[in-house]
């Protein structure tokens, strides 16, 4: 297994819990760009989303996304990683955003009333390419 | 001219000095996702790049952006707003740039010396509207 695309002050970087924001493409060709919480394990890029929202559907038909992880204490310090979703996690969705959650926050993930843990699916994000800004 | 297409929470929202996120889509249909310095004016979100840069090459060839702006102070509160690029301002492109570092740094832009006043362009950016996470 290859998981070396990412240089090693990258991988370092992405074991802090600052916000990512991931970026996706519509049908239509419209970009959408959602703060979300991530993960970085095994060479992947993990977000975790919910069945009916606009990126899952976006990613559903075009798996090409964007992980551009800015550093909380200085926003001019950031990476940009070009990636591909190779595999959508149904079975371990409600495991993950506890996961994540955890991370986060410190505690079990709550679900708003709008949510449900079977309606959780964990994106695995291959990186491509990694670019840095305010690394040295 | 209407410009009415954002509330007046997200307007007053826009006035602060926050760095926005902007998503383009390339001809390949991948997204690009990069932090900016805006404005908003006019009913126009305005920002800044440079000849040569991929998110100019990418709206030069689809004007469909996402602008999301997230509060420095609560990661969790964004707004992210759905535009088209409506005209590139090559004229303005150094006074914007100028105007830009002003409102987020104190000072006039300094160059790097990979860049230089000419290759300016401003993008004014007609929002379509706006979703808001975290405004009360």
């Amino acid at each position: 297994m290859r998981h070396m695309a990412l240089p090693e002050a990258v991988v370092e970087f992405l074991q802090k819990p600052n916000l990512a924001v991931l970026g996706t493409v519509s049908p239509a060709g419209r970009p959408q760009v959602t703060p979300v919480w991530f993960l970085y394990e095994h060479g992947r890029i993990l977000v975790n989303t919910s069945k009916g929202r606009v990126k899952l559907r976006n990613v559903e038909a075009n798996p090409a996304v964007t992980v551009t992880v800015i550093d909380g204490d200085d926003p001019y310090r950031y990476v940009q990683i070009q990636g591909t979703v190779v595999e959508f996690d149904r079975k371990n969705g409600d495991r993950d955003i506890n996961r994540l959650s955890q991370r986060y926050r410190g505690r079990p993930y709550k679900y708003p009333p709008t949510d449900a843990p079977e309606n959780r699916v964990s994106l695995l994000i291959k990186p491509l390419r990694a670019h840095t800004m305010g690394f040295r």
